[in-house]
């Protein structure tokens, strides 16, 4: 097999857009749409024109554009989380799916960094240093130096999740959090429950905080307690341990709103031990609708963050900015409630 | 919280390295051996220095090395595989957990680029172009672009698993392979089976071509047929198809050497399912010994593969290469057999 890359690229033909367009089967004009950000392009017609650009490895202009830039062609992945979370939970999964294609059609290399605890100095320097034409950023914490180190960087940077610090100048692709612990929580009083307590996200991070508030404004809105509140770190273990304090502390619970779908996978486990049925003596209701809410016993009645599809959006945002486009400032998904048997 | 990262340098108390020899509780020349790439120093002591780099800030000379150098201070770890294998496959968690301790101790930023396929020529591009400092390879295929473009990049590069094409100028890092498909197929052997088939790993790789080999070598030995053969991919499903294959294909089977843990766990179900007992009419051996082998039923026999112990040996090796220390041609880890009840 022959080495490409050998080859002076001036003897080797060179795939032009047009090709690119007629093998995915779409226009010119949609094949450079799709390839330039997906403005106005359906997720299908992305798909087809991702796999004729890598069929034909059609490159956009990038040598021509490389030598009047000083772009490196490609852009940061980051995640502030220990690697076993990034690995484990099918967020980031979602998210890497989603940001990918666009990526791939712009013709941008995506590095994953994970900055783990008491690393994000480094990762933050990194990305201060020029090597990246731009970063996305998701799962942040307040005390993270990534927020504001691209801020002073003026690195071109979307975040996916609102993030605590000074996101007002960045751009933003983010679920209506607080909404999503609202419908949740009213799915619970329209049940009749009236011990509703919650296992909460970090609080740390907005969906954290944004969810609890939605459990806290929809509990005032139909005048019952609000003290029932554990916070959990979005893991299954941490769920076990959230669903454990929260029993022990309030026994006559009758419902818990979870505020992620790997969280209450940890807790079902714990209410089983603890002689609690569900829903019979305490309704379920998780967050994120991922594949696990169907695999646990009952399965989860859940709340929607399309997560491929925000992802997506931040992809196209980034290639957006760097393309020069103006940035727009925040785009923020509808949660959905998905009822299954848990509550 | 004040930024530290925003206070110039000149004002702010660099920690010593004497500070980090202390709250690490081991000498300064242990602590300097592990900054500089973990010679001579126990798992223990690189983990106790690791922490007190973290917790101290230190970072050994960074801006005046940058100075004089042209380093990016960032390492690629290249995995050219599909996302979902990257985050689903325990193997690659461990990889991460072993690399991450000598790149973060020698203050290199580890950025994880997946070459997806079809997306290979571009990762070349991206190496080749000097935006990282070095490079880690691992899950290499025969026909990725990876490999001749890193040997023609001189581009500090440590593959984890030998490479098929061009690996002799490289430093590599493996487990033997070829011994532990031996060690795998003499156990069945010793067990009395005689009709002894196997799902094989991907042919384009390594690991999956010399795994196969020692499975030949073995029932050459015993003087027994070695025909029953179907690779798989290295993923539960494909480990599930395979296996129906091998079935239907050669339905007198009383034994499997299965060349991953996750292909075994796809296969137990296709086992129970044709109605043959495990160990019973057919005896399973798997290989990795990852955290799967206690969790299927039976729990799987397999062959021990040390990947946190490889990727830190992988990890030190690039970090001594590029501070300049010749390169160590081959590291290879022993394979060692675990019995438990699949076989």
């Amino acid at each position: 097999m022959i080495d490409q890359s050998e080859i002076p690229s001036a003897t080797r033909p060179a795939p032009t857009l047009e090709q690119v367009a007629e093998r995915a089967g779409v226009s010119r004009s949609t094949a450079s749409r799709a390839i330039n950000g997906g403005d106005r392009v359906s997720p299908e017609a992305m798909e087809s024109v991702a796999a004729a650009v890598a069929d034909l490895g059609y490159t956009p202009n990038r040598a021509a554009r490389s030598l009047v830039t000083r772009r490196t062609d490609s852009v940061a992945l980051v995640v502030p989380e220990p690697d076993e979370r990034v690995l484990s939970d099918p967020f980031f999964a979602g998210v890497l799916n989603g940001v990918s294609t666009p990526l791939a059609l712009a013709d941008l290399q995506l590095l994953l960094v994970i900055a783990r605890p008491g690393e994000s100095e480094r990762t933050a320097r990194y990305l201060r240093a020029g090597h990246v034409d731009g970063a996305i950023v998701v799962s942040h914490h307040r005390d993270d130096a990534i927020d504001r180190a691209l801020q002073a960087s003026r690195l071109p940077t979307v975040f996916i999740g609102r993030p605590l610090v000074g996101g007002e100048s960045a751009a933003v692709v983010d679920t209506d959090n607080l909404r999503g612990g609202r419908l949740a929580t009213e799915h619970l009083v329209r049940l009749g429950r009236r011990r509703i307590g919650t296992i909460a996200g970090p609080a740390d991070m907005s969906a954290g905080i944004d969810r609890l508030a939605g459990w806290r404004a929809a509990l005032a809105e139909a005048g019952l307690p609000d003290d029932a509140v554990v916070h959990g770190d979005f893991t299954v273990d941490g769920g076990a341990a959230a669903a454990r304090e929260l029993l022990s502390r309030f026994p006559d619970l009758d419902a818990m709103f979870i505020a992620s779908d790997l969280m209450a996978a940890g807790a079902l486990p714990e209410l089983a031990e603890a002689g609690r049925d569900v829903p019979g003596d305490v309704a379920v209701v998780g967050y994120d609708n991922s594949g696990l809410a169907t695999t646990t016993k009952p399965n989860l009645t859940t709340v929607t963050q399309p997560v491929i599809a925000m992802a997506r959006a931040a992809g196209e945002e980034l290639v957006a900015q760097l393309q020069g486009r103006a940035a727009r400032t925040e785009q923020v998904f509808e949660p959905e409630l998905v009822v299954r048997g848990s509550a």
